[in-house]
């Protein structure tokens, strides 16, 4: 992980970086490029990457081997070439023991205006990579301006207890019904595009994350048709009821009050413990 | 926000974009110009606002009175030029109704190979923002891949009660040991680099979150020459107690445990349910 030594006024711009259809060089094999490429698969983009056979880590053998048939992933078997290897480069990331030519690769990218990473040399990267979680469309980052990776990892931790773990799929539902929604009022911006963003807003707000992730196809019609369709109105999940599959609710209702069991503990706890005194004091 | 229609595999590369001493142009000067003014303020970075002063808003009037006495903002009361406004930027941010001079600023940019967002307009971007948290050091990104930014916005909602509020000062105090450890350690990869990081991982286990908040100056100094400095141990709090300032963590300590509150309330609630059932069963 890259890290920083800053101010602590000192922030950084996070910012989700598009490389769909672009062209990533990473430059290493070990371990850290072995997460660069894992980064970069998400994205979409090609990966170029050039190293000697020998410094190939296992991950990174492991990787090779499953995306180079799709094109995903070209592994160049030798030492970084500056003639060649900059070439329609959308961004650069070394991942080198070798400082020396990490710092010569970054000064060609500066030149040619690549933004570049280089691992561990925090003072020549452009952006710093910060611990991740990922659950589908759901992309959360966590930076601790270079004040130490091991925080930004236990403050992961913390914050996935906070998920249930439904996000990912409420997010993709939302997209999906929004989808719908712009097929029926396809206007950009103007009174349908303020409406259309005002109905998105009130049904995030009325239903609940967990009801959004079992959004079923024909809820999303129901809620079109019924609500949007009719005075442009935002029906609950109660209103969409007679549609809703109950079997998957109750599955999904399990999961989300599991959080709720230290408090039905404690409860049951209290009145066993009173119970137990008033037979005691009873005798 | 900016918004993006993507497939549900593809993924942006979150990352903590540096612009320390940088310069970065934002054209606009409504709402969201504003907004992006403040992610900006934060990274050290010199703003060039263009903007007519009929666009202004008054938020980011507000802001450009704060910051134009210390430079930070230069604002030029003017449409965008094309010949001038783009030399020596880092960083371009539209924030137009005008999509057309957006769309050409954007190709500006992409022969300049500058950065750039252009909101409202995802297929003209090349990085996005997301909802964010912030607390000191650490900062948080919270992107849905442009699956609707109110569910960027409800998930930070629950991540932030997930969070105590002492994340950011906890990272602070571990900045600072790190830098004091460094100054005893200053070796750069190595044995000692190792052992370095081997000890800063052990102490950010051992110790709770809380713990490294309240860490202040003599418990750093304890903690190296009592720990490191001897056989390279992690000294736990406790270890430490006879130098911990007692009020202080008899403060953390309440802040920390008020999320036990409705487990003790449960407990409270079950003896009183089941008095009440005793009481009524003994008449």
């Amino acid at each position: 992980m890259t890290e920083a030594k800053q101010t602590s006024g000192g922030g950084s711009l996070l910012i989700a970086w598009q490389l769909s259809n672009k062209r990533v060089l990473i430059v290493g094999g070990g371990e850290v490029a072995s997460q660069r490429i894992e980064s970069i698969l998400v994205t979409g983009a090609t990966i170029l990457l050039v190293s000697p056979a020998e410094g190939i880590g296992s991950r990174t053998k492991e990787l090779v081997s499953k995306y180079k048939e799709s094109g995903k992933i070209v592994h160049i078997r030798r030492k970084f070439s500056e003639t060649e290897d900059l070439e329609n480069m959308d961004m650069v990331l070394t991942a080198l023991d070798d400082n020396e030519l990490s710092e010569k690769i970054v000064h060609m990218c500066r030149e040619r205006r690549i933004p570049v990473n280089a691992a561990d040399i925090p003072h020549l990267c452009d952006f710093y990579f910060g611990a991740q979680i990922r659950d589908g469309p759901l992309q959360i980052m966590i930076s601790t301006n270079g004040n130490g990776p091991r925080m930004a990892a236990l403050i992961r931790t913390r914050l996935q207890k906070g998920l249930t773990g439904l996000e990912g799929r409420a997010i993709e539902k939302v997209g999906l019904l929004r989808e719908r929604l712009k097929e029926r009022a396809p206007g950009v911006g103007g009174i349908e595009g303020r409406q259309r963003m005002k109905w998105m807003k009130e049904l995030c707000d009325i239903w609940e994350m967990e009801d959004l992730a079992m959004l079923e196809e024909p809820t999303m019609e129901f809620l079109l048709n019924e609500g949007w369709s009719k005075d442009r109105k935002v029906l609950s999940p109660m209103e969409t009821m007679p549609i809703l599959r109950t079997k998957k609710q109750t599955v999904i209702r399990h999961v989300v009050t599991e959080g709720g069991q230290s408090t039905i503990t404690a409860f049951i706890l209290g009145a066993v413990c009173a119970g137990l005194f008033f037979t005691y004091r009873g005798r």
